[in-house]
């Protein structure tokens, strides 16, 4: 199996075992291990300095699981179509995992990694799309025009608040994964195929 | 689940029922079935024209399983990384299982998919990888320097032709796939899971 | 003057009035009028929900305040460098402020906001700024060398956790202000020139 | 005069004397010298291997002369526009002087080459160029108004196809050609001006 | 202060002394300490060559100071403008100054630099811009509904053509400037705040 | 024959009939005549107001007639390569003419044209010309190991600024005629074929 060279490539900040954890990250952990059978490498990265990785994990609740207009499953579709732009491997292949067990459809999963101008989507979802593609691709030019387009696409402004920070938030967390060639879980890859 | 909407979105240009075909493509057809469990869509969207899919399959069954230097496995590598850098879906699905059966490494399909950046690779391949790159990214811009990086990384004059050859075909048969929203069939996405 | 024709142009995401805002916030905001002469817009934007604002700000707060091997001049100047590459008038402006307010050195603060490349620097933090325009612009094609360069320009893995992570919340703060128009406060206009 | 440096950079896949070449292509390459007045190099090149000449040879038989919906003199018109966005040298000499010979018209030849929006064109040409041109350089950015654009246009789905195999012809030939540095024959240059 | 390391990079090509000139560029020179407080660098960089400058303030001035349908804020927020897409510290340096002046507003001047689409600006200098902005980044992409956008938003064919004759000079001053690292003048940064 | 639709697409902007201009023009336009058998539709359109004309032809006889350590031809080569990346016609025909005059071999203004890289050039030379690209296409990313590069290659200072000049002057002519579209003389097509 070709994949686990290593959780990320920066040999001077360890991963902590679990033993060495403060008792809250163990906890969080083990609840990690329950719901999800895993602790996603992401969280043991942040895991070498508390602060962080609450910072991280505060932000990545409020914004994929907490209240919004949008469905869960459609922030994680936005979060494989900006993290496709962008090539990371490690969000392509986490979130991936997400919109086919979300959706329990494993075509669609795909879909969203390799193009989603190939899938068969409701206007909503597309204009979605599209706003998260121009925001990731050429942030510079976006204009009223386009977050109209959303409204014109049955989107609130408040969708458009949510659409936005959750496009937003990946183009950070690929350039963090990418910067230290972070590497996901092998466990992701053969979920809900 | 998402995905076959269509094999292709041309509906003036039908695709045939396989007995409407000629004798000599049935048969052809009944191999592939045989061999790979089906016929792969693209043949099937070409089968409206018979010189059309001899001359397609003909380059292709050449290029692909013929006599060379690179093994079948790196030249479904390169289909896959090529096909990224242009996001086709049906060659990155197609192709993609390819590389996962060819291997035994699903994860290494799943690298050659999202940005083969992240692959632990021999330099061998990774210079391949990266001349596949740099010729379907900004073909203009390639030079001596860039056919020497491969023979330093160890592959003959008669390689680069083929690596060349492999990389050059792709762009050609993604943007067939892209120009015409070529679906592919769904077997692909479980294979070698 | 031609600026604040809104806090963001999400007209139903109103931007709540101070006394609105809970305790905790008025007493948060009461902090930055007296540090910062001001509340930053981007804060006011977040105020309609206490569990987004407490998500930024405390991000926000750990990254570019907290310990670092890395000053905190230098996390404004990536910032700004970042910034420029994907020109977010919001943190162009607020970010050019803090550079000069820093610095002490007013043009050390345009040349950053404009091309970091015409500023004489030291060999190390052009090395930093190399690495943060990369990873702004093209995330897909880091790779070892990238690191390597900034461990060669004297910099420690721990460090280069940070230059990620400055770099990758600047993608996420530029995309989200720009997705909503966002307008910086005026008085970073006239700031420490 | 400035050009024949060599028919390709490969020198270990050396270019075979007519005379050692088998029966058949001999005939094939005086079928050449009769009809053009010369063996195109890009056939020299691949005659070191029959199978791959082969492949090549029906392929844009096929392609470029076979019957469709499009004169060949459109097909050439695709040819140059593609291989002007992707500026290969050896296909823009060939195919312009091509466009040249069939228009009668040699400053057509030089638009294709140069820049196509600047030739007076009928809108059905036009439409057929601004696709190739988007397929060439966003093939990830196709979608179904790009298709509607060419059957609003005039060109049937059929067409279409043939279009879209063109301009995918040219991005496999033209990388093939810069991938190696192949030279054209110089007599291209003064042909039919 | 971090800025004035040179005039410019080429030190075989030496900025000749005020008393070294000849007389005509002498008085020149006084009526530019005069009128600007100062010498730009731009022209003592030129002073070398007493055609090139010529040549240089020639075209200068006829262009931003001579008669046009458009006011010299309008030319000199199009020098900003297209700055701010290449990135060339001299020119954003010098004419967001001059913005920030003509205009009375400062932060006029910054929108112009960091991104002319947070400017809230008349429909018709925004049209202005972004021709501007399409001009200096596609060139090879402008077609007729470019100019016809420009007629619609109210200008006429003779402001078309000052509008691109100053796109166009300032594409060649910013690579001027760059090509040679030309540093503003200090007395710029301050100007107008 | 394809090309004169007109001499610029700006119908209110008329290019003056010969009798119409003042006495200086005429002359100026009959020594054009003599010297190159025409008058360059490009000082044909800058006839319509002499101090346009002027500041346009004094600056282009200085850079492109001038003394300089650059051969006329060495200029007219980067005139080419500059406008092969813009794509502009007008710039393509009049100076790719030139090149062939001025060589003798008309393949290298065809080399020129289509993609510098393919001839065979001195190395003093293809830095020139991989210095004219890179100012180009990302003037943002110059810096001081560019001078370097042509440094080493064999030019002075003085030939940098000389280059440097020339390169930014066809960035700004090549914008100007493509933004107005305009065409060159149809005899420069057949010159020196």
């Amino acid at each position: 199996m070709s994949q686990p060279k290593y959780v990320h490539a920066l040999k001077d900040v360890p991963v902590p075992a679990r033993e060495e954890l403060d008792e809250g990250t163990q906890k969080y952990f083990a609840v990690c291990d329950e719901k999800l059978g895993m602790v996603p490498n992401v969280l043991a990265a942040y895991s070498f300095d508390n602060a962080k990785l609450r910072a991280f994990s505060d932000m990545y609740g409020e914004l994929m699981l907490g209240e919004s207009g949008l469905t869960k499953l459609e922030r994680e579709m936005i979060a494989v179509a900006v993290s496709s732009v962008n090539q990371c491997f490690y969000c392509l292949t986490a979130h991936g995992a997400a919109v086919r067990e979300l959706s329990g459809d494993p075509i669609l999963g795909e879909l969203m990694v390799m193009n989603y101008r190939a899938a068969e989507l409701p206007a909503k979802q597309r204009a979605m799309l599209d706003f998260a593609y121009k925001l990731t691709k050429t942030p510079n030019e976006m204009e009223e025009s386009d977050r109209q387009a959303l409204r014109d696409a049955g989107w609130t402004d408040r969708d458009i608040w949510d659409i936005s920070a959750t496009v937003s938030f990946f183009n950070m967390s690929n350039r963090m994964a990418m910067a230290i060639d972070m590497m996901p879980n092998e466990a992701y890859h053969s979920q809900a195929r």
